[in-house]
């Protein structure tokens, strides 16, 4: 039997991205930015709220005309006006001088201060006392708090949340420049493997891969296509191969778990055109035969048979280039700090992904490994996470810090 | 000054979901259930996968023919023919015999188990050697080890990820019941809210609460429906906000921050068909002047006017108001235990919410509160997240644990 794997670490899989571009960009309107990532630096077009604004209900006046004021000796301030709310006021607020202002209100000239309502009486209606003393500022948001005009906001890279979306919406921007989401192509292979809308004969399964790997796909930001199933035949899937890579910004063949399939996989990918075998084996359980290949400007992956052995290719490995592609830079997915519940044992020389469930108890977050074979979806099902396990260890003992990998 | 707010404790909010019932059901494609939630229990319609199956490389044989085997003494085993993928195998394979076989085959009769080809040697064409002893079950999955026929795979209320996906794959599903997307109106209030699109004069802002709302909701599986921005006036509004109840199941109205537009939200509620107002003020910062109203069976939610106090009243309250008109049961938001990087002081009597950034240091995660009005958006583009201190708490102390809710 000859050994296929000279094993790439993963890290050395991972530095391979920069061999790969990213995908072209588009506008979207802002009801659809959301989850995108920004294509461009977005500089504020100018101040932000762009007034003095106050963020109490209250009096607007010059925080002079309330120094020294307290329960026992108020300021007795004449009001001279009410702010209108969208309204630019024009009447100046001299010294001794309030104008009632509400959340949001602009702050009239001659102000630089709000007393917020519960610190002042009512005399008569041309009067108030107030009770507190203000610093300048106090109680008021300024004309580029939230903003400076040129200011840089967001860099391109960033995967809008809804806070992201709604400083768009405070810059005026209605269109946004956003890098395209990724395509990618799902090829299944295997001849023991069946739509997942047929009934599988013994010996037969569904097709469990491709529907996994398109959701991963569609939750990572990008466009999932699927190409069918493929017999193990060289001919047959060469040319779905082709077809895929074409329409696609990176393609994933999947499914068949034999080596024969494999075998079969390297063949076709060594013979697709500008194509050069990056990776054949990585040092990671699951998923040690993963294959990368470069083809043209493109990523064409070998994913492992068993679903939950690709599903930790695609976490660890793919994933990674997918946001790659997709522009996104600041892409660190979420790892909970926890415990593990029990003694792991791991090989030397690769790093091991054990699934876990998170359960909270004593105040703290403990990881429980899954147990059961790499080919049953259910592991994966009842798993809220991974753990990796060092190449440099033998295992991770009862109670050990670990991070989890959240799906 | 009349005192408007007799406040509600979070907890008594969140008890309040219970008066609302869910949205409908409907039908989607497997291509399309990625996110959505579980309307039925998922039975296993068959065993999976079916039949005993190889999960390696190697020779299906009867555990008992190399009983005792080992490098030094090996069991000799006369091959009797191969397993082809996605067959039958009908010859039996008796003792002291063995079938070639590949990952993800059919184990064929008289075999309970499969020694891995990395174990064995080729005498000649018709016999090898086996250096190892197998267990029966070793290197092979039992027809019904990833489900058996008839078992709850998944409950109703799951929010399906993507290996719940590859699970109704698993299934032969390719159509799933779930959970509606609850339709959520948004109304803007405030005469000094413009369009986006708009150039703001002083005194004015851009309407960045709906655009923000929009996408918290769509982040959390509902579909949002802007109902445009409404003037502090009371017929208007209340003309706005019954078409807005009509079209959708939960009703938002957010914008205007000043006391006048509150005190109109409060009339305009009151006087919705079958209204009644079931939270005016809630014990948290920010986001105390919160309304809840019940409109016949649907919630109707005014929410404060600065951005930020409206996104953490979302998260905290209307979130899980959501989520439960959507079905989902099983909603946890993800928190991250951290440490806090510096003192915070806090109110009693009310939950202070707070904005951090994370960062991770000496194998640990920090929690750095972010400082800022909390009508600055830019402070919650800063943040990851959120701490919440309890309303006994005068304040928490540099290093002191933490639980992040992430956005």
């Amino acid at each position: 039997m000859k050994e296929f794997f000279k094993v790439t670490t993963i890290e050395a899989v991972l530095a391979l991205r920069k061999s790969f571009g990213c995908a072209g960009t588009e506008r979207v309107s802002i009801e659809q930015a959301l989850g995108r990532i920004l294509a461009a630096d977005l500089l504020a077009p100018s101040d932000i709220p762009g007034f003095d604004r106050s963020t109490v209900d209250g009096y607007a006046v010059r925080a002079a005309s309330t120094y020294g004021a307290s329960e026992g000796a108020p300021a007795y301030l004449a009001v001279v006006g009410s702010v209108e709310m969208g309204c630019t006021p024009i009447q100046v607020v001299g010294p001794g001088q309030a104008a009632r202002i509400a959340t949001g209100g602009m702050l009239p000239p001659g102000t630089d201060s709000v007393v917020m309502v519960e610190h002042t009486g009512v005399i008569d209606a041309a009067t108030i006392e107030v009770y507190r003393s203000l610093a300048p500022g106090q109680h008021a948001v300024g004309r580029d708090e939230d903003a400076a005009k040129g200011q840089k906001l967001l860099v391109a890279g960033t995967r809008l949340r809804p806070q992201e979306v709604g400083l768009l919406a405070a810059c005026g921007v209605t269109e946004v420049n956003v890098f395209a989401q990724p395509r990618v192509g799902i090829v299944s292979t295997g001849d023991e493997v069946v739509p997942v809308e047929a009934l599988p004969q013994p010996g037969q399964v569904r097709d469990v891969n491709a529907h996994t790997l398109a959701a991963l796909v569609r939750q990572c930001g990008g466009q999932a296509a699927r190409y069918g199933i493929v017999p193990d035949r060289y001919e047959t899937l060469l040319s779905v191969c082709r077809q895929a890579l074409a329409q696609n910004d990176m393609v994933l063949v999947s499914g068949g778990s034999s080596v024969g399939t494999r075998d079969l996989t390297v063949d076709v990918l060594a013979a697709l055109e500008q194509s050069r075998i990056l990776v054949h084996g990585v040092s990671i359980s699951p998923g040690k035969p993963t294959i990368l290949a470069q083809c043209g400007a493109k990523p064409f992956w070998g994913l492992p048979g068993h679903v939950t052995s690709a599903m930790v290719v695609f976490m660890v490995l793919v994933r990674p280039f997918l946001a790659h592609l997709a522009g996104w830079t600041n892409d660190a997915p979420v790892r909970v700090p926890a415990r593990l519940t029990r003694n792991v044992a791991s090989a030397q020389g690769r790093v091991d992904f054990v699934r876990v469930r998170l359960t909270h108890q004593t105040g703290e977050i403990w990881a429980e490994p899954i147990l059961g074979a790499s080919g049953l979806i259910r592991t994966m099902v009842a798993a809220d996470g991974l753990i990796a396990i060092d190449r440099n260890s033998e295992g991770l003992e009862q109670g050990a810090a670990v991070e989890v990998l959240l799906f």
